[in-house]
């Protein structure tokens, strides 16, 4: 059910933000695939808060554990790989007084409806951030295969907060703390190196597989390729990328489509946008009700606050495309 | 595997736009459920070309007859229903010049890369915006099946050619008709009815579900939900909708989260907008390359073409909704 | 769901007995595989009734008519691959006094409680055996890709109503004719020159994939690989098979383990075996209830019967046994 | 890609016999679902060797701890539930004169293909009983689920060593130890309390899908329901059973279908039965070959060895039908 993605490089997400412990296992890595662990650690460490003034400074000990699927080397061995992140703070006492007001924009409520009773609420439960930590050590390695292979992946902030000059971003993200309030953006990920014809038709095209990956980052609330929701202001003679022969290879003039024609690559580098909505953790008093009595209250969240996760988001969203793109290689070596 | 989608109410779609037929087989249909096909029928319509002067006039027969899986009442006997679309027109011929110069901003290129010589170029073969039909079948038959349970969807185009207001849109789509250009635009899908908690976690939660399926869609290029990629310029305070308990329900005020908090809905209503870029195909001259010499070459499409898809699109975005919605449905009911 | 097996080759089956067609789309075929219609027809007619006297004899028009997928030259052109098998015989009625009896040993009362009266009756519905058909069009063409890598399929009776001799067999069956009753049968399957290494881990090692795709036949009640059931009398150091280096290659003396090791193939052939049930139509008088009064009744299948299913069977196995495989084959590749 | 299996009660099992840890992370619990962790660990330790004097004597320690999915009353929350055995012997350096001379009747030498060097050989890695473990856990949570539908399952050896009394059947294993041999045999599992019209058509029929899971448990290589391989010498006369109406129910005599018609369930008791070979593990000397040079060697393996592991697999039996059958469950309730 949606902890599982991939068909041929498939990964199972688990854990709650305050549970033993996080992990993930990931099958269909060949036998003999390196994994620099070093590396993978300190890849990981980029979406871990505290690395600058500009995110929460909660300390979190995001080290991955590997329970199974390397040997001595490092390599894989064809079994499974599973990595295990222990948390640190599985008390759970401090959200008692939430379990029954849902923070706006969170989703607490949702997940009441769901989940019911016995629903885990602390810190946000299985819907909390922090589970995008075993899914940048999938991603990850995927990374690190996809090296190998010639193809870089990399992200960055486009907007926050409305402003999209970094100075004013960082700019606008002090304000937010200061005021106790957050700041969306976009972050834009480029991904170069993939050869033509990658890409498996209609609901398995890049496009779909990328969506559905970034979508299940907390807080994506929209995702374009190439020109995007720009293109509806286009027409067609300045949206269509004029093929030409360059630098030995078929090329576009331009990038609108962003790579990826009919859903399967075209060679030109694949670019994506995600929109990340401001972290709905605010510490401004806000309206909600309490769900045993339908009564109107006025909501305050205690403790630290993010005002903007898009910094650390930005290496989740490399691991969100790297997995999708390398399950999509995958499938095509199956063809050739 | 893209053919294939769900993990309940599960079809596959097959066919090439000059193939003997398109068609669709869909499982997991309960047995018992009464198909109306006249209404199915009409609703396929609603996608047709040559319906107004602002569509391509081809003529398609776009007949879904049922193979297998309803009984004589029309009601699914527990076996998967097989829908067949018979093509009128299975000449390729006319296709022939176009197998070794891609179309810019079709899929021709990326296809030639995938599938190599033997691949069918007919009419953009199984990238034609005539497999959209059996989409519209499977969908047409979820969206029968949700007004039994309350849930109404409908879409409507915002955006055409950079214009939000409906007579300019149409204007648009005539200047572009007259330049032998074309003019994209954004759809947006309203679903009413779903009551709170549906949807599974993470990579299968709501967002996840409507934007793999709708990036299914030929030409779709972005999707948003609630406040999107706006909420990107917007503080917590402003994009959080604060709960409210309204007309003997919990409600929110404001629906920037377009009815989905954590991948699950909310019972508010679910919104999203789908970005079209223009059809790639005009009348305009061109620039491309012959992918057997890498000489430059100047295209010019000869025959039909569609100055405008957005308006045909719109039932087909109802019937992606629908049918990642059904799904997510049915994979609630297991829980409850 | 299961109407749909596989990872890469992977097809649903579709259609019932007396439905206006049954058939079978095909997914994952390499873009350009070439599909020998005529040899595929032959495969098809290995197991339609009426070919010799051991069998029924209804006529059944069993001819694939594809309609999608395939080029003028019967090559693949990467989208997914359909065929369709038009029945004649759609008349219904002739079952109508069957509806609330259920036969003995058929399908017909474990339908009505999962279908209840929408359920299509005719002629086993969607459990008929006429579904064969489309797994053997799938297995036909996993046949001929299997051949042109070396792999060979074959099957053949070893057990017919207790006899393992060919002419006692056949002297079973008319005796079964003669006395308007039925007898079972066993088919041994065996796989020859695939590679060591195929298969993958646990639930979708050889046995599991080959055994799932087998017990979807209808009538089938046992699958045993190597040396099965047998080996339960067997002490280690006579089950297991030495290693032996041989004709430049490494084997192993003796293939009690048929073939697989751990669910991965060992380069030795691969054995199975089927039991298929005596077919439940039988022209004697049987005991049943009528289901909408729960009283006794005497029940007498009219019509045609067929003493012995086990012959035609032979070519079901083969396609079943092709399909498992070729997948598995197709997921190695991966790993490569 | 097989160590992941189900639909809706969809689980992984990963970890290799020497790696730091196994386990198993189940999806598709439905939250509230309270877990009995003291009868689940009673139910786990059936399994454990040393259990009695029939039963290899090494100490395992199989206490599984939940990392995720549970809250402090031991219910579901409705993420995946994670569940980890840690392995106290981690040492490999036990089985380096085996990583080349693959032992008869072992994974060895198809590992060997599949994975290349770098897999993991020590204690047959990830084919290694030892991840029996994990099925129990999954298995043991859905027998717990089962039983308060009413349903009960139980497997019981049959045969060992080719005897059917229980006497004789320990007689055998003892012989076997002395002998420094190994004996195979078979066990019926029956399940009791299933209603009538469960079971998805064709391969995810109830017999395709227990065959599926039940052929992952290393060893086994046969799989029969009702009479089976035995029905292969009956007439359609003897092998169909009758239905009678009796104790205000529909019902069979006799039950040679083993409880399934057409894949789907009768309501009466599922009973099916699964060979084991016996424990390629022996003490005596065997013939192999050194696959780096292709040169004859004998093998003699050292250390423990288990003369009989069909006493310990009794509950994975149970655990391997439970998990298969509660997946057929809840699919079944998306239907009604």
């Amino acid at each position: 059910m949606g902890n599982t993605i991939g068909s041929i490089f498939r990964f199972t997400i688990w854990g709650q933000s305050h549970a033993p412990a996080i992990g993930v296992t990931i099958e269909g890595l060949p036998a003999g695939t390196h994994i620099d662990r070093e590396k993978l650690q300190l890849f990981l460490d980029r979406r871990r808060p505290g690395q600058n003034q500009y995110s929460t400074t909660r300390k979190e000990s995001d080290t991955a554990v590997f329970a199974a699927g390397l040997n001595e080397d490092s390599d894989t061995v064809g079994a499974p790989v599973t990595a295990i992140i222990k948390n640190t703070n599985t008390r759970s006492s401090d959200y008692n007084e939430l379990k029954y007001i849902p923070r706006p924009g969170h989703s607490d409520y949702a997940a009441m409806a769901k989940y019911g009773e016995s629903r885990d609420a602390a810190g946000g439960g299985q819907f909390s951030g922090r589970l995008t930590a075993p899914l940048c050590i999938a991603g990850g390695i995927a990374i690190q295969i996809l090296e190998k292979k010639g193809i870089k992946i990399s992200a960055r902030p486009v907007m926050i907060g409305g402003e999209t000059e970094e100075e004013k971003m960082l700019e606008r993200i002090d304000e937010a703390r200061a005021d106790g309030d957050s700041v969306g953006g976009i972050i834009e990920c480029v991904i170069e190196g993939v050869p033509a014809g990658v890409g498996e038709p209609m609901f398995d095209g890049i496009e779909s597989r990328i969506a559905q990956m970034v979508f299940g980052i907390p807080a994506v609330k929209g995702v374009e390729f190439g020109s995007g929701f720009g293109c509806a202001g286009l027409k067609g003679s300045e949206n269509n990328d004029p093929f030409i022969f360059k630098d030995g290879r078929v090329q576009t003039e331009g990038n609108n489509h962003g790579g990826i024609l009919g859903g399967i690559t075209s060679s030109m580098p694949i670019v994506f946008r995600a929109a990340f909505k401001p972290t709905p953790s605010i510490a401004k008093e806000q309206d909600s009700i309490d769900i045993r009595t339908n009564e109107a209250v006025k909501l305050k969240v205690k403790g630290r606050h993010d005002p903007c996760i898009v910094l650390r988001a930005v290496p989740v969203v490399e691991a969100a495309a790297a997995a999708a793109i390398l399950d999509e290689i995958f499938l095509s070596e199956v063809r050739l």
